[in-house]
């Protein structure tokens, strides 16, 4: 491998692909496809749909994910997961046709990702080709027709855990909330915040949220346990906003 | 004007555009185009040439920006200048075809843009459509192919005034910068600090810089005057991040 391409793919909708990254899908030599195992592959399907769509000839090699020991720390679990993966990688494109190898990543590959720090892990390393696409929070705030910042504002982009383990971070006045299973926003005292809540974003699934955290958190967490019960699976993500006094 | 669409168009590089952002603009009746008056036009070039691109038909409705009264303060200069733009989008509109009213936003429109807040200040008001566009964070981000934030970590999205203003962010490891025509990571002490830095993103004429703030801030400072005095304008953001110890 003397290429690696991570392509930018967005969150589901298969119109959100950049031309650039659509260029980029057609100029592949091959894809690698990650392999989740029986019932996680819902995304599966949409990615080949967005590789068909493209135009792309590039060979499709599959590779199945590892697991994650969660009996490690969790830094350390991370790193030996990344790891595995790369081995994996390499693994599946020993008889790989010569060229650059793309990898589709959802979302933006910078934006809560692993792939570039698996990449990191690669022997060589291959030169690294990064495509930005669009991101959760992107579709989140098209969708609600809300700007992301007030003007002049500062946004802080957090995870679920770090809400949960250290509440609202110190001074923000805006949050976006990335990878959170969990509804995080309940571990908050929700007097003065507004949300702006999406789930299946950009897809014809999408379902969208928001008002008085008081009364519309309540109102997500019921429709993210029936949404997810219905699918099997759910994405989902948020901005909270302190609202003006 | 019943429908109003604001497209993100990317951050100056034709392929960032979206396959709907491309679909949207063929679909539009007519798309207003500011005019900034002679010399400050640079970039109304590049969006006839991606609407060329984009295979539309829109009639093309020119209106002049009005200027900003520099004597108000900053809130209400901001609050004065968007009616007044609202005010110019209707009067150029006067004339203009029926069906979807389309605005070529740099970047996204949710992220550090005002067109949402004028639209907010149309009378009606029209059925608004956001479509996501690449933003400049991203473009940095894969330019570098660097992530925007470490594992489970937080990133605050800021503008060069808060920096200036209020420091280093409480409690933060990354800090995204917009908005900053005045490098201002310079009121900030350096040390334990790194920058990626990019001007003209995505844009044959783009620039990198990334290092140590004590090392690469210097050479930032040269780089941005040079490219500044020889382009007449420039663009530009960073992302810095606490090292760890």
């Amino acid at each position: 491998m003397t290429e690696l391409w991570l392509i930018g793919i967005g969150t589901g909708n298969p119109a959100q692909l950049t031309l650039e990254g659509r260029q980029a899908l057609r100029e592949a030599a091959c894809v690698l496809l990650p392999r989740k195992g029986p019932g996680k592959d819902d995304l599966a399907h949409l990615r080949l749909a967005i590789l068909a769509d493209s135009g792309s000839a590039a060979e499709v090699i599959p590779f199945d994910m590892p697991l994650r020991d969660e009996s490690l720390p969790y830094d350390e679990r991370v790193a030996r997961w990344h790891e595995a993966i790369a081995a994996r990688w390499q693994a599946a494109l020993e008889d790989a046709p010569e060229g650059p190898v793309a990898l589709l990543v959802w979302g933006d590959p910078g934006l809560y990702d692993s792939t570039l720090r698996i990449a990191a892990r690669l022997p060589g390393p291959p030169r690294l080709r990064v495509v930005p696409g669009i991101t959760a929070l992107q579709a989140l705030t098209a969708a609600h027709a809300t700007p992301f910042n007030t003007i002049n504002g500062a946004v802080t982009v957090t995870t679920g855990r770090r809400l949960r383990d250290g509440g609202w971070p110190e001074g923000a006045e805006s949050v976006a909330v990335m990878l959170d299973g969990a509804c995080s926003f309940r571990s908050l005292p929700p007097e003065g915040l507004r949300i702006w809540w999406g789930a299946f974003l950009g897809m014809p699934e999408q379902i969208l949220e928001h008002g008085a955290l008081c009364e519309a958190g309540p109102r997500i967490v019921a429709r993210r346990a029936e949404a997810r019960a219905r699918h099997g699976w759910i994405m989902d993500t948020y901005l909270l906003r302190r609202e003006p006094v």
